[in-house]
């Protein structure tokens, strides 16, 4: 264990993972811990980090000579938020050195192997990141309803308005409508209730049926993901016109998207590299 | 003031009006209160509602006996909500008899002098109520964002995605999405921030420059607003093919929107011929 140690952590909003490396890229210890992100604020987004952190140094048997020559490397939900970096790079740290980044963006590093490139992320929400010649840029991603076209969310309200046209016959039904709206006991009242509660993620949850519905040919589901593939060949776009060498599809709509993008967007875009751990290995300084 | 005494009372979602009147149509007193939805609760509600039917009464200078004659229609904003109307109907009152529907429902009575049609409401929302041969009817207003395109809080979320996208450079901008960034200090984390504590109230704020601009020529506000217009004539169409005999636009935005409608739906739209608090009076039972 000699030489120097590289610390990765991924601070994400449902969970932060992080693993211990040698130079070698040697697994020596992980951890993990519940959401980093700032919106719970700084304090726990830091508890959070560090309880990653502490479990994966247990795990590798590190003394604290050996913790004071990692260098740590970590990206952070919401760290754009006003204040958020600077109060994290003011907190005391046992490392030789910390450093601090986006969640987004050490999944980019990672994607490309700690090289230049770019990614659409297509989940819940959609945004897309790119490091290009030590620019850092950003498209997207400002949230829900305001932004993230093409997302889960986007898919679920699209499914949505289209179902409650539907049920009113104003416009032609489908099994997807027919489905979405059974989900509601067939009562706008119901969906009305639901929407008074529910966030991004929870229209999220109907972004599945849309896309299976979509692959059966379903042609109301059709119209929706064709109409939200069209925003994430945009957000391709937009990276690949900034000189990105590569562009990645990376979240947990991105294989069932990727289908629906354009061919030449399609053709376009490389196989992940690695995951965000190990982009923020690389933010680290492990090579 | 002999025969019968009638009592409309419009009970909107931002104030309540009332209105009585004699079986000749001469005004005899008005009152107002405040807001008379339910979901600020029934007990609240009927408050405003009797409040303002107390300054029409005294206004009047009605004896307990004359009360006791009157007879009372009233529309109140919410009536659709689980029990509410059941909850109003349960409540003591000094009068010969009294009707509640939705404010909805007497606007679209009085719009028709009390007779069969449809109604089309764009505000900050979008709706269609219609009453014909007894059957009453809605399509859409569920609320947003799942519902109520091509309102005023559609035109300015509409408004506002573009205007991302085009400060991103993901699409061409022009004066309204400039116009609409520099309202946030042309920062989209400023539209994030805003976004958060926003309602579809906030969102129509912007539908008057949305409009402005779509007058002006302005390609995406024309883009926004066509779409939108597109909606309208969707709720309009769904009324003429239940037979509505007229139908007439109606709210905040009507005016400005009608002049964006399909040649074949302007010319089936019909003037209105009374407001909300004439249609409580029919409601009530005058003729």
């Amino acid at each position: 264990m000699d030489g120097a140690l590289y610390l990765g952590v991924d601070g994400g909003g449902t969970g932060c993972r992080a693993r211990l490396e040698d130079a070698a890229g040697t697994v020596l210890g992980q951890g993990i811990a519940g959401p980093a992100a700032t919106r719970f604020g700084i304090e726990a987004s830091w508890q959070a980090i560090e309880t990653a952190a502490r479990h994966a140094i247990a795990e590798a048997g590190l003394d604290a000579a050996q913790v004071g020559c990692i260098r740590a490397g970590v990206g952070v939900a919401g760290i754009g938020r006003k204040g958020a970096r600077a109060a994290l790079e003011a907190i005391r740290h046992p490392y030789a050195s910390i450093a601090f980044t986006s969640d987004a963006m050490i999944a980019c590093l990672g994607a490309h192997g700690g090289r230049d490139g770019g990614i659409v992320i297509v989940g819940t929400g959609t945004c897309a990141i790119g490091r290009i010649g030590g620019r850092e840029m950003k498209f997207g991603g400002y949230g829900f309803p305001i932004s993230d076209e093409g997302s889960g969310a986007y898919l679920g309200l699209r499914a949505l308005q289209h179902s409650l046209r539907a049920h009113d016959g104003r416009e032609g039904g489908s099994v997807l409508t027919r489905e979405l709206m059974a989900r509601f006991q067939d009562d706008p009242a119901e969906v009305v209730l639901w929407m008074d509660r529910s966030t991004a993620t929870d229209y999220a949850t109907f972004a599945p049926l849309v896309l299976r519905q979509a692959d059966q040919g379903d042609a109301v589901a059709r119209q929706v993901v064709q109409d939200g593939a069209e925003h994430v060949n945009g957000l391709v776009r937009a990276l690949l016109a900034e000189g990105a060498p590569r562009v990645s599809l990376i979240g947990g709509l991105a294989s069932a998207m990727e289908a629906w993008l354009a061919p030449d967007v399609r053709r376009r875009l490389s196989p992940t590299l690695g995951d965000a751990v190990t982009g923020a290995l690389a933010l680290a300084g492990r090579r």
